[in-house]
């Protein structure tokens, strides 16, 4: 039931350990750059001895941040390990003297030989087959994250994080029915629109941002924006009425009473039919830690509204992956 | 011509000179938020040895990251000083123990009450009255960030930053006439739109954030993002079209590249007549420092566009800041 550290995390967690970084990067591109926000959350929480940026693959290579150098340790994603600009980005931190570790579906991908530690995860995206999301990209982020920081810190995060990622994959199967009638009847609401918004906050506010920018804009064509709950109340909320469309995504973290806040106004002041609300204290996170469950939050909630996605498309009448016009099809841009 | 260090900004420098900080985290609410992303950029580029996060005021109060505490500098900004959740993190932090500062216009707010020493700054916007931007909040800011790092990297940013914020004001005025035609040709084709985007990088994305959120959506009620040009190209490019809007913000940093490759794509496969682009390399930057161009380049590209959002609320009859139907209006929210 508890989820076993894989072989490449352990070999890479033994390689770093002792050695005394004085910086933190992560660093990639889209939806793999959304994880790393949940991880940033994360080591904001648990480490006190290491700062930690994130940054976009190019952003990173030429902002160039002055602290990067050796005793550096620079995390990077990429699913299919051949997004260019995270190379590059591997590149370029290797330039500087960092240590580099990448996480990536291809043990033989470019990105897999731009670092010098490879971790493979598992994405149901990308396989189409069942696949056990304690290996998904959060999921090994995360051990390498604890890892990390047990040995830094005199933490015992891993053995909490290794009990909740064994009970994750059936907390995401519930999930699934779960919200199952709710994306049943908002999908036919939701899917003639222009524009749906997300929003949400802490941990979870990288799974808001990649259902934005990789799902609703880049696979249905969706205006959109992954609003941050406290910003929400700085700008956009003027575009609230009663015909605008939001996905709210209620995390268990700390923050949590900022999406609440958030979603109140949406409900006052917008029309509840056009506010799907996934709230995380309506799911079964049984057999998980306390501590460790708002970290895995976002990934349940964001695995769950894939199902919600492919009703849109289905409605629409736009596949997918399939569906894109620019995205693998074209390759010079 | 050269600006000078108000005396706030010296008496604050002075306090802090000789701490050696472990963190500097700068936090504000959308607009003010946006001009901490250039701080950031700044910090990135100047300073090995001061780490630095910048947060919204209620995800830093909620999250309260570990490393906050005692030998931590917290620099804060609201325009009013009553921004709640930004006088919220002031007295997080400094419960905290950490050194506070806060920049306001108004020297009896809530915000000035709260820190160690605060910081006055001009803005046409709420005065309309016209000001010298070398002291507005991104000059302060400039000011005393080049100061810090100065006194700890044994930099000498000061000087050439002081030139240059002293060239800033006719540089912004000869912008004005420089757009004024290409906003006159725009602003027809822009205002009867639902949605229109935003997009830069590095020290310009903040200024591409603000007008996306504070302007677009707040005061004209168009739907909007504030997209990444690196992140373009991982998801939000897919909702390209002959009729898609862009505000595209190029840059003089080290960024630019990033979003020139945007603007190509956008030219590429968009309407050329749909994309306003304005470009920092059409400025007449006369008398300022290479070096500092590129961080003031935000200031200059926003304050201009101000003039083309008034032409679009002149179009949609929806006036500026009287339009709002919730900001100013309501208070229990």
């Amino acid at each position: 039931m508890t989820a076993t550290l894989p072989t490449d995390v352990q070999h890479a967690l033994a390689a770093i350990g002792g050695r005394s970084f004085s910086h933190l990067f992560l660093v990639a591109c889209g939806g793999s750059f959304a994880v790393m926000m949940a991880g940033k959350y994360f080591a904001d929480r648990h480490s006190p001895s290491l700062p930690c940026d994130i940054y976009n693959g190019d952003e990173f290579v030429c902002r160039d941040p002055v602290r990067l150098g050796p005793g550096t340790l620079v995390v990077l994603c990429s699913q299919t390990g051949t997004t260019a600009e995270t190379v590059r980005a591997a590149r370029h931190a290797r330039e500087r003297g960092a240590t580099t570790i990448g996480m990536t579906m291809a043990a033989d991908s470019p990105l897999a030989a731009s670092v010098d530690h490879v971790l493979g995860y598992q994405a149901a995206y990308t396989t189409g087959r069942p696949i056990d999301s304690a290996y998904s990209n959060y999921g090994i982020l995360y051990m390498l994250l604890a890892g990390l920081f047990d040995q830094r810190e005199r933490s015992a995060l891993s053995p909490d994080l290794l009990v909740s990622l064994g009970r994750l994959q059936p907390a995401i199967d519930r999930a699934h029915e779960t919200f199952a009638e709710r994306f049943a009847t908002y999908a036919p609401r939701f899917a003639p629109r222009e524009t749906i918004y997300t929003l949400s906050s802490g941990a979870s506010y990288g799974a808001a941002y990649s259902y934005a920018i990789c799902v609703l804009m880049e696979m249905q064509w969706y205006g959109s924006q992954a609003i941050h709950a406290d910003e929400f109340f700085h700008g956009p909320f003027e575009v609230v009425d009663e015909d605008a469309a939001f996905i709210v995504m209620i995390g268990l973290d700390e923050t949590r009473r900022l999406t609440e806040r958030a979603r109140d106004f949406l409900f006052r002041f917008g029309d509840r039919d056009n506010m799907l609300v996934l709230d995380a204290a309506e799911l079964d996170l049984d057999g998980m830690v306390e501590e460790m469950k708002p970290y895995l939050v976002p990934l349940i909630l964001f695995d769950t509204l894939w199902r919600f996605a492919y009703r849109l498309a289905e409605l629409r009448d736009q596949p997918m992956l399939e569906g894109r016009r620019y995205m693998k099809k074209l390759t010079d841009y």
